[in-house]
């Protein structure tokens, strides 16, 4: 009961914070988020204080090295945190533009306008630059933002927290514009997907696991990806040293985010050529394969993928690859076991790449390049607060685009309806 | 567990046929829609006879006469159904359309271009011409359409839905790009609602608790508006014989709509010369008063508006009207009380209209015009599936363009990520 009331007073701050923010110029948001960035830098001291005390429990809590090193802050890493904001500051304003305009027959002016959403909550975990991240991109966009980070960096989020607020009040705008959960209660999530009069979007960033509680339980939208199946056909009219070049970069760029590679999709008539040299570099990148009947012919001792590779997102230098007889069977894999996220063809053939783009119903769909590019900063959106392939609203790599809505604005001269 | 399998197998079956629609020609979705609307016409007596039966069931259920009236088809019903078909034939294709280009300095050329969303689920209630209104819009979109009509109306749905089917059928496209839903037990919206994976959007039409009901359990995105409690603000600066045509118009011209006005805002300077005409005029059409102190004394006799009256959508022959001290007053009130649905200001002072537009978060807000404009057709939009008073993908009126989502086409030439 009294969580309930603590959260609902919080999310009844950031609703009136964001009618505050809604109104603010483009000129002030811009020099309130060079003000932030300049604090980062100069508050590094006390940032890196709180980092500390987060660092020791991370040890009694015995993570993993790679989510220490994740969770560190050090002052090149605030100095990378306030050089963002800065870049966000940069970027267009997305609010009052006018998506359209038109005239109607009887006088009435009518007009499409952007607004913000209102009050966005963000659930993710562990690297405490998410919290900056997300509150630049929520105040750019004129909306208040409820941010729940993980309990490991609940310290360092608090300080950067504190930054945006000290920030904020020099302003003269409400510090709930930008606020940390004050609890790490876990039934603290459970009560703020219920608050759909209060928050107008929910954006949950982790683990599949969590991700799936958030829908379930939310009753306002969500925006989500659940993971990244992503694969890579290279087609019989391939270019195969180009094909050798985007599925290797695909696989191993980077294992561990989720436009990454985890199967492979090859034309029976260019495996013999394609896969025996792939399966080298692999070896020797030490990426573990594992192939279907056909691909363990031309890759032997390789292991044999079952159904439940198919399905899986490794995150990890693993690659499942299967051989198929046509583009038509690539799709037909692509549509039972992707996810919607991105899918990349290799071919020379125009028709063929066509093909593919129409049939493949993924948020990215690519041609002759690697999946690695999906991602916002790529995509020249300067900035990027999720990824989403849910259809509704936003689909893909989102940018401040994703976190707007609009309204209607109808001018009359005293028109009434008949 | 016999209900679920039967229902997934409908929704999987939907899922396949969205994949044939999405990549229907343009000219082929017109050509199918204006043989529907023939269709519709010529199968006139069929459709008739399925309505006799429902009409039988409903003088049975002891409806209404207004429900009945609203469940009725007739030769002239129908033959407004089938034009209305046409109408939507004739609209521009949402499908396809490169929202926009650009080249990054890689050399990707990227391109968001619109798709369909894939399978939507419609839950409405009575009215047999909603059936053809969603099945069109669907179709012109794209879209597969599961519907989940009225009970009241089941044999009239069936034999709409049949005609879509027949012509479908000659078309080679799956009969299931239009489906009803086989059964009315209560249960079916339950199962449908966890079916994420397989329906993209659910949009509930109905009463209040149907879409309340409908947020809570469904696990993929809704959208809705639950009802609308539609303001209009009578300004110091008012017109006011334009003032009295607009607010007699947004109550009166039709009381049982969401965008009819249910409680007027007049500003104090202007209570003693607008009030007493307009209350005779509301008398006249037989609509009852109910207002606060102040209105109380301008109109002597009406009831005393209480909290309540505030937040109630009459939908009746009913108005509350608050007499308030300024436009922030107003604000106000149409913040805390208000379903940001549609809210009017009556004014000559463009600065005050400008605060009114920029405070007021409803999805549609007007100047000098009357509420009752806030609908597809008035803006022009062709048609409307519904309306949204969510802030997430559509808001406000919704036409073809809330059926659609997009997705990144990148086209390269080997580039790979460093």
């Amino acid at each position: 009961m009294k969580l309930t009331k603590q959260l609902t007073q919080l999310a009844e701050d950031s609703q009136k914070a964001s009618r505050v923010l809604a109104e603010l110029l483009s000129k002030k948001k811009r020099k309130l988020l060079n003000e932030v960035a300049h604090h980062l830098k100069r508050s590094a001291s006390q940032v890196i204080k709180a980092n500390q005390k987060d660092l020791e429990s991370a040890k009694q809590m015995k993570l993993t090295d790679a989510m220490i090193d994740r969770l560190k802050l050090d002052s090149k890493r605030i100095e990378q945190m306030a050089k963002a904001v800065s870049e966000v500051a940069k970027l267009d304003d997305p609010i009052g533009k006018v998506l359209k305009s038109w005239r109607r027959p009887n006088g009435l002016r009518i007009q499409k306008v952007t607004v913000p959403l209102g009050v966005i909550l963000i659930i993710y975990e562990s690297r405490p630059n998410v919290t900056s991240e997300c509150a630049s991109l929520c105040l750019k966009s004129g909306n208040a933002v409820l941010l729940r980070g993980g309990k490991e960096a609940f310290h360092s989020n608090q300080a950067i927290v504190r930054v945006y607020q000290n920030v904020l009040r020099r302003y003269g705008i409400p510090k709930a514009s930008v606020s940390l959960i004050p609890t790490l209660d876990r039934r603290a999530i459970d009560e703020l997907l219920k608050l759909e009069h209060l928050i107008n979007l929910v954006i949950p960033r982790g683990g599949e696991a969590l991700i799936r509680r958030v829908a379930r339980h939310a009753r306002m939208p969500v925006i989500k990806h659940y993971h990244g199946i992503c694969h890579v056909y290279i087609d019989r009219d391939a270019d195969l040293k180009m094909a050798l070049k985007i599925a290797f970069n695909a696989k191993c760029q980077r294992v561990g985010v989720c436009n990454a590679m985890e199967t492979l999709l090859v034309h029976k008539d260019v495996a013999s050529k394609f896969l025996p040299p792939y399966g080298q570099m692999l070896r020797d990148a030490g990426c573990e394969i594992r192939g279907d009947q056909t691909t363990q012919k031309w890759l032997p001792g390789i292991k044999k993928a079952t159904e439940e590779d198919w399905r899986t997102e490794y995150l990890d230098k693993i690659l499942s690859i299967r051989v198929v007889r046509d583009i038509d069977e690539a799709i037909r894999h692509i549509q039972t076991y992707g996810s919607a996220h991105t899918d990349s063809i290799v071919t020379r053939n125009p028709k063929t790449a066509r093909k593919f783009v129409s049939k493949v119903d993924s948020s990215s769909v690519m041609v002759n390049a690697s999946t690695r590019f999906s991602d916002g900063n790529e995509y020249g959106f300067g900035a990027e607060i999720g990824i989403s392939t849910d259809k509704v609203h936003a689909r893909g790599p989102m940018g401040l685009e994703g976190l707007v809505s609009y309204k209607y604005v109808v001018h009359g001269t005293g028109q009434i309806r008949t």
